[in-house]
């Protein structure tokens, strides 16, 4: 490795400037903005370091170009898929970025720009670790695939149909994913799983246009109301969820599960601090981390109806609006939880509400008792030079299940992303450090999974 | 009277050219614009006229200045107190008007200009009525007082103190206000009251900042679910309100005052029909014009929090804000209802949310028995032509009740706006028939109340 480490340490410069023209092409798939450009100019790259490229159209209206690589050892036996994704965030708004959001911008020891770590420059040390290896190695201990994702900003939709229909193509014995952030004590992170989410929307009317609330008020019904009374049925006093088998199936964490819960770096007081929280919600006999990672939720992430401007509006209004996300744990699965929030609405009265499903991920756990999980241990271990936070499921939702459950790998992700990257935000960075131990990580891993 | 309609009718393009000086000076007492200079302009007008004005600081940090006028005649047995307001909404959105919103157009027989129908061009009617009797007649056969208003549109805070403190000054038989719109039937209106209203404001805090819903959501509070809480805390399945002592002391209707509602011109399909409505709110056994009049709301003027843009983000929001307003009815009191609202939050365990007090408006009505009551339906008769629908309380909210409860005078309204004003909206206009009619309904008032 020491070779290896040292070919990276003198290229890094170069590393970075290649990254950068990677930076320097928008992707935004939620206005459907260069993708398509980015997908080309991956396949560009990845064949320069030897890694055959092909785009596949997964078919639909947008088509979107899923980018395959695949760099094979006729001798490896053991395969790794590594998912990605090269789709960015809009880079709104603009005018709290201190540099342009699609111009990378080296600043104390940070790269900034929209999808430096969020997900460029976090699939990108995966590129570059390849290269290493092949440079001082001539040819890699395993094999090794891509699977580009061009949506995942936007809900990953025609990921789960296209794994479906291409088992084959993507069969691998461990998958591995780089994204989001490293712990925010500074170490890095094993994560064995994540959430899912089914977002949601729900739509009341009352009168076809907005009134004066004094001269209509009283005979004519308020959306909002009704919005609040279809709230006050899907939740119970102690803040449990009220629909009907929600909670159905679910699986509590393993003793192995709760010690390594136990043992992350939390400090209770701290984060209170931080968020200027007087007390965490209920129910009380269940940790921080056990809330986060093993309970579904039921969210309102947004209620909009009426003036919520300064000062006063007396208005009658005709419309209210309420966005709500569910996370999801194993074994939820969002299609038959929407159908069990759609019939608690008829159940209980609330047919003239639109109810809609938005988009959703499934949730996904790989065993913490995996045998291959000590390998990426050690890997982390040699590539950040400390001992890594084990994490047996984030709180939030990427679309790790298409491959945990649809393709059936194991998959563990390593975020590369310092912990304050700002993703999805203005001044999104990646340190470049954490990009350069990122890339000594996934060298380690390619021996560490060969042997 | 025929010699007096002969002088408004002759003079009515001049009455227009000298309303247009008053229309073109804004008097926006939302932001403080031009308040001030209007009212400098007013007691110009006053004078010429033969009415001896004076400008009544009203304290405080503004001092609003309050127009007062008074035109005596020593052999008149009667005082009428004439209420009006000369401040004005602000006119946004601007590119919403076809002409600009100080800059008084006449197109197809109306006058649109922000403040024409709310309220200058109604009680500069008053102004040219007391001008054309002058002419004709060489005085006016009653006394006449006005108590012109700075501040109606924000709510009329320094009235009910200014009040309490000039009772001698404004004293009076009868009190006239016209404002608001004539009845949708494009007949006129007299109205023998109004419902109040309390606006309050209630903030629900979570953390100090918004939060991923999924890399915090679950051991984080929502404040969403804390103002959903408290709302269904404060109403009851049947729609009714559950703060204690809410009902108290509310009036019923009379015989008479049922008569009238019956009376009032309502086609409940169409009505149904133009608003896109399926149904009332309940109770069913209640009339429209009775849950209009004669019972309290408890109104969601605003409910904002998290995301309400298109499509999805997934928010978990450190802030939830409620705005309620609440018409209040006789003898519903706007101090003790909040003291109600307040003390239910506390005993039902809601102490962590804010709750303000924005404004409020007392309830008033005048008897539908009242002897002079007569004399306004014939006075209206001769200026409109046609008969008036006579209403018991309108819904909305004015403060009628300085005048009613706190000066103690009897107050009527007779809105001369046509039922299509858009007041408060873009392109407010006053009919210039409406104006006419109403200058020809306040000089037949003066004989009539002289009578």
């Amino acid at each position: 490795m020491k070779k290896i480490y040292g070919y990276i340490d003198q290229n890094l410069n170069r590393f970075i400037d290649e990254l950068f023209v990677l930076l320097r092409q928008p992707s935004i798939s939620a206005r459907w903005e260069g993708v398509v450009e980015c997908s080309q100019l991956l396949t560009g790259m990845m064949e320069k370091i030897g890694i055959k490229p092909s785009i596949l159209p997964m078919g639909g209206k947008r088509n979107p170009p899923l980018v395959y690589g695949e760099i094979l050892n006729p001798e490896a036996r053991r395969t790794l898929l590594i998912y990605g994704h090269f789709d960015v965030q809009p880079p709104e708004p603009l005018e709290a970025w201190d540099s342009p959001p699609f111009q990378p911008t080296i600043r104390d020891g940070r790269i900034f720009c929209r999808g430096s770590a969020d997900n460029k420059g976090q699939f990108f040390a995966h590129f570059k670790a390849i290269e290493s290896v092949l440079k001082i190695n001539g040819q890699l201990p395993i094999n090794v695939k891509f699977l580009l994702d061009p949506e995942e900003e936007v809900g990953s939709p025609s990921l789960n149909e296209f794994c479906r229909a291409h088992k084959a193509l993507f069969a691998a014995d461990m998958a591995l994913n780089s994204d989001g952030p490293m712990d925010p004590s500074g170490r890095p992170r094993l994560s064995f799983g994540n959430r899912g989410v089914l977002y949601v929307e729900v739509k009341a009317r009352g009168a076809n246009q907005d009134l004066h609330s004094g001269n209509f008020g009283g005979p004519i019904p308020n959306p909002a109301w009704r919005v609040v009374e279809f709230l006050s049925s899907l939740r119970r006093p102690d803040g449990t969820v009220a629909i009907e088998g929600f909670y159905d199936n679910i699986v509590p964490p393993t003793a192995k599960e709760r010690e390594m819960m136990a043992q992350m770096p939390f400090d209770e007081k701290k984060f209170m601090a931080k968020y200027g929280l007087q007390k965490f919600a209920p129910p009380d006999d269940l940790s921080y981390m056990e809330k986060l990672m093993f309970r579904p939720t039921l969210n309102i992430a947004g209620f909009t109806s009426g003036y919520g401007g300064p000062g006063s509006k007396t208005v009658l209004p005709c419309l209210a609006t309420l966005k709500m996300d569910m996370r999801l744990v194993v074994n939820q699965d969002p299609e038959d939880i929407f159908q069990k929030f759609r019939k608690h609405g008829e159940k209980h009265g609330f047919e003239d509400l639109d109810v809609t499903m938005v988009h959703y991920y499934y949730p996904s756990r790989t065993s913490v008792d995996h045998p291959m999980a000590p390998k990426f241990v050690e890997a982390i271990r040699q590539g950040f030079q400390k001992e890594p936070v084990q994490v047996p499921a984030g709180g939030g939702s990427f679309p790790g299940a298409a491959i945990r459950n649809i393709l059936n790998i194991p998959i563990l992700s390593v975020p590369y992303g310092n912990a304050d990257e700002n993703n999805h935000a203005p001044n999104e960075n990646m340190a470049i450090d954490c990009f350069q131990n990122g890339i000594r990580t996934t060298a380690a891993l390619f021996f560490q999974l060969a042997g």
